[in-house]
């Protein structure tokens, strides 16, 4: 077998690890949920997580890549963010869910431009369902609605999650020490600062659409 | 639409919690994992939890009934379950999962019979894949492979979650106050006490296959 190409096994360790500590994160955050409705949304939330990280780890496996290795440069990056915003309540918890699961989707929105058919295929399929959004939404918005003092914590708090992620995407190109994962942005004709601006523009769009300010 | 037969709805209240908290404590014991591989795989047996109660609710829902009601008398039970038997360490994570899943699966294979048809395939359909057994087995053989004083200490640990899952039974039997689960027991021919004696003899053969002592 020829060896991998390295800005798939990057991406794929990137994005398989971004998913099983999302996973964990979110089952942990379910706890914060004030009934067992609620707690069950998020606890699926976590779960399809995890079914997407097991078809990366697959892909990785077939690509002739060791999950674990792929995933190892960026251990640390995906959970300083992680360590860095924990959810104090649970409006923070779904704030999160939102904020991150929506950055997470247009990052890879934007970088599955350059990679070819069945790889571009199976990034675009771990995007998140829609449903999820619109639950996060919802519970944002009744929120808000029950206490409109929380629409100034959340947006703040929304800000912070922006930065941590760009302070993230930092890290993460930090570690990406081959530049397989720059080299992939740039496939598609663009470079990294181009995206966290986009990235950037989507999410503060998104938090007007869900009663927050930018 | 007519009242929904309460064996039912205790049951699959009973059921779905069990799934949903499941779910939250595999997904925290993942952490115990000593590498991504493994704790990718405990987390994986967590969301397999979170899709069968995803089933059991909308069944609940679909006789009529709200799921979060017919959870609501068993979650001192099972909560309590799982406080008693907080692993340490990874094999006694390991150990936890693949006796409570086994259980649980004798269990309704037990109950199964005294159910119609749709519901009884349901309840067939929420019993664990035999990979993630396989997973756990290999591991507890694996932990006393590499310390042989291991077994006793896991057939220590076995004995304690049969003993405390036997005291959850007890607790749940307490809480079913309109008698609906025992009559639900007593329409294929058995009684508690007999589905106890039958859930014990399974687990102690089990513990020997896996290499513990009973």
């Amino acid at each position: 077998m020829s060896a991998p190409d390295p800005a798939v096994t990057d991406l794929f360790g990137l994005v398989a690890y971004g998913e099983l500590l999302a996973f964990d994160r979110l089952a942990a955050d379910a706890r914060l949920a004030p009934d067992l409705r609620r707690r069950a949304a998020l606890s699926e939330m976590a779960a399809a997580e995890i079914a997407h990280y097991r078809w990366l780890a697959d892909r990785l496996g077939a690509l002739g890549a060791t999950p674990e290795a792929a995933m190892a440069p960026y251990v640390d990056a995906l959970r300083a963010y992680h360590d860095s915003t924990e959810p104090r309540d649970w409006p923070e918890a779904v704030t999160k869910a939102y904020v991150g699961d929506a950055i997470t989707d247009d990052f890879l929105r934007e970088i599955a431009g350059g990679l070819d058919g069945p790889d571009r295929a199976l990034l675009l399929d771990v995007l998140h369902d829609s449903r999820y959004a619109e639950f996060a939404a919802v519970e944002i918005r009744a929120a808000i609605e029950a206490d409109p003092r929380m629409a100034g914590r959340l947006s703040i708090w929304a800000r912070r999650l922006l930065g941590e992620a760009l302070s993230q995407a930092r890290r993460v190109a930090a570690a990406d020490d081959r530049g397989a994962l720059a080299a992939l942005i740039g496939r598609d004709g663009g470079d990294v600062s181009t995206l966290l601006r986009r990235l950037t523009e989507a999410h503060t769009a998104r938090m007007v659409a869900a009663g927050l300010n930018n």
